[in-house]
């Protein structure tokens, strides 16, 4: 059997019972590495689970996955995944070619920031289609995020944005010389998201959002220190210091929020009075 | 301290680690149940926590929410919720009655139907805003979900529908006669779900989707016994037997899909031939 169990948000007790248990029991353990991190350390999860992990990066989970279901048929492999197996990335390929090989698939799930992100006081039912940030380079700044913003915006909803990470990855001159050197890890800050957010509005002038539209920014959403930081886009470029360390996250708002979201999220304002104002104005409309 | 504490989809070992350390120790332990269920009985989860639960029907946390805070500034209070305490419906108005309080409040999240959903093998950042599916009444069909799914439609979005629990109602008549007499719980299936949407489709004749409309049907998310059934609205309304028992959910397709959600979902399809041929025509467009 091939379990994808789901690790949830924050720390090693984030798993569930009916998890661990597989975990304890599994002939082999991989930790899928390289879509999302938990704030602890491979060694925190291995010294609780009792038993040592296999790393898996994106080339052993896209380029040798019969490496990892190898004798699945017949022993019990636990492929773990930080939030919840089909979360923010999905594994459907590993669970095709598992299928090919005539191997029983079970998926335990587990807290996905998809959800969590309800703990900003923002309506799960009021968010639209969810988008990725990527770290932007010289030359290459995609902006598809842009239009996918401007499809929930137009329609009055909110928009969770998932900030890229960087993990074990190599410069340009390590990988044009094969020297498997990897560069320290990345993980995008709530400002450094808004900035490139105002960078692409600068640049395409849709009017899909501004300076002034309001956002909230979350950080170690789930975890023990989660914090949360409201105001406008502008306000949020300089919020990384109140956010504190990794993983961070974004929601852009849609004019239709309920007060019940505004006297939620306004605990978190950096400047209620603003705040306030410019919900009157733009937001709370059907 | 007031503790939100996920319970997953499924079962009594869906719980957290995390979660269930605080329900071992906390004062009281409140099991919110009329916005969903989980798959096994009250008494189950009380003989595996090891202590009594106290259910919190909806009169109780939307009218006498002060008698759940009671004493929680100095004592912890544990809410439990089916899923995520942020999922399908929010508990934002407890908090904010806490906060007034001067109760410390922390949440442990869990699975919930919003990515659990992904277990369809469908993307979820291909998922639209998430809209609720009420049993109909002679003389009350509300149809608003109608114009959130042609919203999502018309962007090429998959709809998560989320369907109707009735625990606790009691009948007009027990009502008006002041008799605290319930009727016995009811679940909205599938197929029940895929004829309302038929019969909305009929009436208002927007073309926002029909009978050949590819949707899956899933049952029990989450859970050892989960099961998918793929086809269109038609078929649907036939699944039930299929499915088996509570709880149901229905996803309908948005045209952009990719041929990876396509392959994962075909599995489950009623006539694999018809889904393909339909898919053809219809989907997989951007």
């Amino acid at each position: 059997m091939l379990y994808l169990v789901g690790l949830g948000l924050s720390d090693e007790t984030d798993i569930t019972v009916k998890g661990l248990e597989i975990v304890k029991k599994a002939s082999r353990v991989y930790l899928e590495a390289y879509t999302s991190i938990l704030l602890v350390d491979q060694s925190v999860l291995e010294s609780y689970y009792g038993r040592s992990i296999i790393v898996a990066d994106r080339e052993m989970v896209e380029s040798n996955s019969d490496e990892i279901l190898r004798d699945a048929q017949t022993e019990d492999v636990a492929f773990l995944v930080v939030g919840d197996p089909f979360g923010a990335t999905t594994h459907t390929d590993l669970v095709i070619r598992a299928r090919e090989l005539s191997i029983a698939v079970q998926t335990v799930p587990n807290a996905s920031i998809l959800s969590g992100i309800g703990a900003t006081g923002l309506q799960l039912y009021n968010f639209g289609q969810t988008v990725s940030m990527v770290f932007f380079l010289d030359n290459w700044r995609p902006s598809s995020f842009y239009d996918r913003i401007k499809e929930n915006r137009d329609i009055g909803l909110h928009t969770l944005v998932l900030l890229d990470i960087k993990v074990k990855e190599q410069s340009l001159e390590n990988m044009a010389r094969g020297r498997r050197v990897y560069e320290p890890p990345r993980y995008m800050t709530v400002g450094q998201c808004a900035a490139q957010m105002l960078e692409v509005e600068e640049d395409r002038k849709g009017g899909v959002y501004g300076p002034d539209s309001l956002a909230v920014g979350a950080a170690r959403v789930g975890g023990r220190e989660e914090k949360f930081v409201a105001g406008t886009l502008r306000q949020l470029c300089d919020a990384d210091e109140a956010l504190g360390p990794p993983l961070h996250s974004l929601v852009l708002l849609g004019r239709r929020g309920h007060e019940l979201e505004r006297d939620y999220a306004r605990e978190f304002a950096v400047d209620k009075d603003l705040w306030d104002k410019i919900w009157a104005g733009d937001y709370g409309k059907q």
